[in-house]
């Protein structure tokens, strides 16, 4: 018997027990040994739950039980998540983790204190939720070098730009409609300002290329900007609108993380993947593209792989998986002003031709969206940096929306 | 520094090798110790390979070398591949195959005689090519019950079906191309009779659900039917024709496998995955949908999931991975026929309203496809082989097909 600490008893930490309670013969089977919480840390009370007597509200209780061989950690946040899994990975205990931002911040210092101690500190569900995306990408990684990773990593502005796409919905309407459905916050801030995708990117960004990516220093942009003009410009390109989180690495080993709304094109498998899902589409020098889609979120999904994660400690208690990375150097993030190609322009005009010439005088112009008229819509190639102080600057136009365009 | 042999220098067993030369740094890394190839077999002469001395014709001295401790098998078949396996395993060496017909014939008997020895037997490039499909399975499984397996498994028969679908051209041509292309082989029914997704998931319902099902028991159609005909009455219903491998499991632990073409809705996420991709959708009780894709064939792709296996093979050269079923008891397959679903039926008739209203006395006509006419094209929803059964007797109409609908 294996004893366990689940720290947080909300959505996520919720659903761990429920998994572990009605899949358990199959989970005992799987895992070579049966798994048995002892203890459930959460500060409220819990009175009419079955699992009552677990109830601890002090972490100290946890940390010095020997007995207690993996945590797993479902609180979210830094403070006090960070503090208490490095306690518990110094106390000798394995961690399961679903917290994104714990792991984007402080993934490469715990893995460290991890490897040192010889244990394991997993985290499939920070990334995908329930979609095995991390083993995936490790496993990918033992026989190729990856080049690129792009993936709808967010499901509730996902859901926002399907119900744009589809149904013309404006975007304040389809945030109401996601936050009374429960796929969005009452403070939406961290979905709709990319913040939850910067995470993830990051943390994908840390393993394929085993360098520390700080999401801080992620080019970030969210979907507020996005309007139902731009997503029927997108419609008549060929495409759909998504928020997307893309890490490319350049020759020099250097890597490119960003988080931005862009045109995907209708033949791309990204651009199917609608509501709530998430996917990620992964490029190896052998393997050609490989994706993972399925639910982002949710409490079951996000559980299952929290679950599947304890299974796999159970089963390693004294070997340890493969997940690591380095701090990464100065100047390791190209920075992305720097990458060159297609960009979605619109613009407020009064001399339509004129505006277009001034364009074509300066950037290849790909393709023009609009009909004459007071706004001129166009895809170009350029640099991204150049053409956006190009535009900045003494433009004979007046700039209502930039968009990224991914291939 | 760990020693292998790889058996069979055709498209597979050279991509190994390739993989294994040009990403040896980062593989030694992530396997954690450098790995040799010191022999490789095959009847046939390289002259120029640079890797002409390592080259042997007689499988005994890989068998009888101490020091090879992972066989890679990239041969096919399963004479000789079948005694070669189990004589490596035998003689105490782990095994990593693409062999997807010996896996799906042999893999119980194998698995056993690895459990026994104590050896590890991975597969992963024998289902899906590069794709990373048999590890997630045995994770989703960690913390799921199972409940349906879909999957686009052939690439040929994707192939053609595409060019049917987006380009009206008829099959034979279709075939001709993909043959020209390399996709199909000369004698291409392994792949348009269902054979070779018939293979895959006897293997997926086999590692699933822990039993092992014999690819001679599995239900398999081939695409030779299909007609540019079926293909736009698909198109006007919705949706298009896949070769679809499908396992569905019942609350009595039975399972139904079956390789039949289908109609896909065009919502489904399978519909798009088109040309040489496959796709494969697992349904688990908590984790829901997921969905892995990417190139089911090539010889980089399948080289890159072999590779991945022998650098896990490395990192658990004590210690076994959980892949394993067990022999399964007489009925463990539930018959096909009892199925109850939608089927499209196309058919023949002199008296249109009167052919119509004979199906709607005897099954639900959930829509009428055809206009009035000498054809009648209909979706029906009933129990497969009670359809079956009455068109085939004295209905009046003659059946022109009869295809799945898979939702």
């Amino acid at each position: 018997m294996v004893n366990i600490a689940i720290m947080g008893h909300g959505i996520v930490g919720s659903g761990v027990v429920e998994v572990l309670r009605h899949n358990c013969e199959s989970i005992t089977k799987r895992a070579g040994d049966s798994i048995n919480i002892k203890y459930i840390l959460d500060l409220r009370d819990f009175p009419d739950s079955p699992l009552v007597d677990f109830f601890v509200k002090d972490f100290a209780v946890i940390e010095r039980d020997p007995e207690v061989k993996i945590v797993v950690e479902c609180m979210g946040g830094l403070r006090p998540a960070y503090d208490f899994v490095k306690r518990c990975l110094l106390s000798g205990k394995s961690v399961v983790t679903s917290n994104k931002e714990l792991i984007a911040k402080k993934g490469c210092e715990l893995l460290a204190i991890a490897k040192e101690k010889n244990l394991n500190l997993l985290f499939e569900a920070s990334v995908g939720g329930g979609i095995p995306i991390i083993r995936p990408i490790v496993q990918c990684l033992a026989a190729n070098e990856i080049s690129d990773i792009v993936g709808i990593l967010n499901g509730t502005t996902n859901f926002i730009l399907t119900k744009m796409v589809k149904e013309a919905m404006p975007f304040d309407e389809a945030l109401a409609m996601a936050q009374r459905l429960g796929y969005a916050e009452r403070d939406p801030s961290a979905d709709i300002d990319g913040v939850d995708a910067c995470r993830k990117i990051a943390i994908l960004t840390s393993l394929a290329f085993g360098k520390h990516v700080d999401p801080d220093l992620v080019y970030t942009e969210g979907i507020t900007g996005i309007t139902l003009t731009d997503v029927a410009y997108a419609a008549k390109w060929g495409g759909v609108i998504k928020l997307i989180g893309r890490v490319r690495r350049f020759s020099d080993d250097r890597v490119m993380p960003t988080v931005y709304p862009a045109f995907i094109p209708g033949y791309s498998q990204l651009s199917t993947v609608d509501d709530v899902f998430n996917a990620i589409m992964v490029r190896g020098d052998a393997i050609g593209d490989v994706m993972f889609y399925g639910r982002g979120a949710g409490k079951l999904p996000t559980a299952s792989a929290v679950v599947a994660d304890v299974v796999d400690c159970v089963k390693h208690i004294k070997a340890r998986k493969y997940l690591f990375w380095e701090e990464s150097e100065p100047g390791y993030i190209k920075d992305h002003a720097t990458a060159f190609g297609e960009m979605f322009v619109r613009a407020a005009v009064t001399d339509y031709e004129g505006a277009l010439s001034w364009l074509s005088d300066r950037f290849h112009v790909v393709r023009v969206l609009s009909d004459p008229g007071d706004e001129l819509a166009v895809i170009l190639t350029g640099v991204e940096g150049e053409i956006k102080s190009a535009l900045l600057g003494d433009a004979p136009l007046e700039v209502k929306n930039l968009i990224h365009v991914v291939d």
